[in-house]
């Protein structure tokens, strides 16, 4: 079993770099801090003994070695770059539940027959440079390490100088690592298993995703002398679409996911009848061909809507993840340990995205999800109980020993 | 019969101070670019021999005498401030109409019984400064010079200052001086002339207009791992409220209308479902009793939306202007002069507010439309045919004539 309390100081002191007055973190990826971030998590696994690659994306490996070293490691990781206005625990978790796990194992003296990784990947949350999951999405060829090199952020700075500048641009070229099976410890993001007092989920797979950005262009008048019969409202169109999204989704229960999140509305003047109207739309489902029916949907009634009325209506999209379901072997490895452990499961699949899903491209691959507070992420306020991160990481380590062989 | 490529000439003159590439003008309340407008136009009064009063917040009322100077004047007027986008006629038509009606009184010798004046009132627009229709405002006794010399633009510069600035803060006491009669030439800024192939539009009353800010507060969460069911999304609750505002206006066709022109989400993130929402509500009748309906049918639809969703909706009533119907004699003086001119009339309700609606307050008031391009107005542009502007021109000269007696 691993040591709670030392997991919960190490994550205590990883959330210093970057911490917010209202008690998150601000640790945008390739910035001072996530160097900081990346040395005091490097400097950890050295004191354990464990050996440090960086790739050339930036992604850090740390590896502790096995009986047989000709095995493909048994990996596990996540992310230390958080939101602007991010928590504690959102990536920063997975890494130190294995930093734990390593710990663990050193101090009961356990060796593994393959070798145990943590690894660190770059840039999963995407808030300074787009793509998200950028250095999982390299390493397991999504694109090409030229197209994240050229990624810039608001102020022009391209992902590669940036890794450079703090030190974090490796040699390993990426990809060239085999590895055996791959689990990720994360907070769920969602309120499922605290709504259902359950303290371990287990993650059969992780939604599928389309992103959208929809533009309505209608004509711009004055709000007073404008009948409303004569009225093109970009607005009032956009309304009706941003309702069908939520319908679609609906519809494609219980895992179909439909939000309008970002909205632009020109040109935004109390007394003037909105002349265009532009909008983001996000679905998910977890099939490929439920995702592919609601896309369908969207489409035929956005067709509908330009027949009814008249307005232009262009629909781009700009992103598209298949749904990912986990490999058996790992998913049913998290299932034991946590019977084992004698922990209330439930299946939770992931509505997020994960650099778990891009590993599992190349590995077999499961994710361990536990609760955090009023399920709210992506926020300052976002919080997780000490035993329940215990509790997912005892599961990481026995999930992780029963694919690594003792 | 006024001279219309003179009238057009002095349009054009006046167009070009704080032209704009798209053929527009920029030329906010109070800058540098205000001051030369009124530097312009009180040239051209002072050549036709008229004299020239500022008063303390800047309105500018250009007198020619009668020959019964006891008499109260028969004024007319608009404004020269325009929006930042704005077009060549809205607010510089009435105006220069009422000098291109004292030049032809000149050039044809002919004296009034009462004096004749142009009033330039100072920013209408309300674009840089809150309230709109400022000058008239003050005029009337509708809100204090204290209020309006304290309001600020968005760097924080006041009223006061910069009307000592451009030297445009005169010393006549605001409303010291009683009126005859009042009209206002205009261009419509809707459709509905230009539709119906009507030269004047002759205005029985403009709309009341109340204005309002909702604020909708649910919960930010994120779009993938949050089940529709138990989301608090507050853009879903929101488009429902914006459905309504127009279904309202429907409801009291045909002078109702119902405008959401503004709109502000937040985070407004694409993988966020919206946590608040803002945004601005405008509702239009013609008379109080319907525009009170209105009012209360809103009420009552986000009373009901409370109770069905559970979420915060809040309601700010942020300004009131109530239907102002024009004297029954200045409308059918409106309608005679257009009538003896042998132009084509149709009564058309004035949908946006105008300098006349103070007026009224004090004065038996009336308002000339003439068509403008496509019914677009406060935008760069913004259109009116030469002959159109001549023969509301010339029903403004008859009409005058007619209340100052010749
Ligand atoms: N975990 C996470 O927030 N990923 C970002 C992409 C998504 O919206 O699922
Ligand atoms: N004429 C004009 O645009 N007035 C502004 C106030 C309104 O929206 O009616």
């Amino acid at each position: 079993r691993i040591d709670g309390a030392r997991l919960w100081d190490s994550l205590m002191e990883l959330a210093r770099i970057g911490a917010t007055a209202k008690g998150g973190v601000c640790r945008l990826a390739l910035t001072d801090l996530d160097k900081q971030g990346r040395d005091l998590v490097s400097s950890w696994a050295r004191a354990e003994g464990m050996s440090v690659v960086v790739d050339q994306i930036g992604n850090i490996f740390m590896r502790r070695p096995g009986r047989n070293n000709a095995l493909p490691p048994v990996m596990t990781g996540s992310h230390i770059d958080t939101q602007p206005t991010g928590g504690k625990f959102d990536g920063n978790y997975g890494v130190l539940a294995g930093i734990e796990v390593v710990r663990t194992l050193n101090q009961h003296n356990i060796q593994t027959e393959a070798p145990i990784e943590v690894a660190v990947w770059t840039n999963e949350e995407g808030s300074r440079f787009v793509p998200v999951m950028m250095g999982s999405g390299v390493f397991c060829g999504a694109f090409t390490l030229d197209h994240a090199y050229n990624a810039t952020d608001v102020e022009g700075k391209k992902v590669r100088d940036e890794l450079e500048r703090i030190g974090y641009i490796g040699e390993q070229v990426c990809g060239d690592h085999p590895i055996g099976a791959y689990y990720e410890a994360h907070i769920e993001q969602g309120p499922v298993l605290e709504n259902a007092d359950t303290v371990i989920g287990v993650v059969p797979a992780v939604l599928g995703l389309s992103w959208y950005d929809c533009t309505v262009t209608g004509f711009e008048s004055h709000a007073g002398p404008t009948p409303m019969e004569i009225r093109k409202d970009a607005l009032q169109v956009s309304t009706y679409i941003m309702q069908e999204v939520v319908a679609i989704a609906h519809r494609y229960a219980p895992y179909g996911r439909g939000t309008v999140g970002q909205v632009q509305v020109m040109p935004n003047s109390r007394n003037v009848i909105p002349g265009q109207v532009k909008f983001s739309i996000d679905l998910r489902n977890v099939s490929e061909a439920s995702l592919t029916r609601m896309h369908e949907d969207l489409l035929a009634y956005l067709e509908a809507m330009r027949k009814k009325t008249g307005l232009s209506i262009e629909l781009e999209r700009v992103s598209y993840f298949p749904p990912c379901p986990f490999h058996p072997d790992c998913v049913d490895k998290v299932r034991a340990a946590s019977a084992a452990l004698g922990y209330k499961t439930m299946d939770v699949v992931s509505g997020a995205g994960h650099d778990a899903i891009y590993a599992a491209r190349l590995a077999p691959a499961g994710m361990i999800f536990v609760p955090c507070k009023d399920g709210v992420s992506h926020n300052e306020i976002e919080d997780a109980r000490p035993e329940h991160l215990e509790a997912g990481c005892n599961v990481l380590l026995q999930a992780m020993l029963a694919s690594a062989g003792v």
